[in-house]
């Protein structure tokens, strides 16, 4: 597991952003890119996301079920992060993940009343590292 | 609309891996990387797809919603389609779609039983050409 896990880290540190994919309130599929900050020990991604209007709470719900998708086309290289997704408020752990790349995402700043953690419990993850071949896999225990 | 299908289409030909999302029976979004065939011009996503041992009813079931995401990221572009698939086997339009590409990920070929078409009629579609940047949108009439 720690050898899949260091894996994953080293292609999301490389590629970085992130396309996440939420289910729309009418089931569509739709995705976004996001910086990623880290993919921590415990397998919990952390991205920053823009609330926006609703609340957090609303905002919590439609982040419940998330896939995460890195693509390196250089290396050809592929990863997909399952799980559930939770908004965090941690002002000190936005403060230290903040760096000039989540910046060019949010010229707001740390004050961005819209801004938050998206923390997503990563449940399996798959990794490819040619066209077709078959992934190496993280899974929950 | 013309305009964005072309921007859209321009991206896809670039990237050509789309990372396909689809809600798996537990509701979990998984996600993996596919080779893209064309952008045509009704807007419609054509993929190689394995549809492996379950038959093509449950398979088109599975692709009924689905998300597909292209990142450029020496360029910094991002692109996302939601939309309805459906499990194509049209044997001409198969080899009309054949090439060396597709190959690397199919390699038993054309004649492989478990190789089909993913036709997703494409609903909406984002387009992102910088870091937090609005994006350029096409949407079905």
């Amino acid at each position: 597991m720690a050898d899949e896990l260091s894996s994953l880290r080293n292609l999301v540190e490389r590629v970085r952003v992130g396309m996440l994919t939420i289910a729309d309130p009418a089931g569509m599929l739709t995705c976004r890119p996001l910086q990623t900050l880290e993919l921590d020990a415990d397998a919990r991604l952390w991205l920053f996301v823009s609330v926006g209007p609703p609340n957090v709470e609303e905002m919590s719900h439609a982040y419940r079920r998330v896939g995460v998708a890195y693509s390196d086309r250089n290396k050809q290289d592929y990863a997909s992060f399952s799980g559930s997704g939770a908004i965090v408020r941690d002002e000190a752990k936005m403060r230290a993940c903040w760096n000039a790349w989540v910046e060019l995402w949010f010229p707001r700043g740390i004050e961005d009343p819209d801004l938050a953690l998206l923390c997503v419990t990563v449940e399996q993850a798959d990794y490819w590292e040619a066209p077709g071949s078959a992934s190496r896999q993280f899974r929950r225990k």
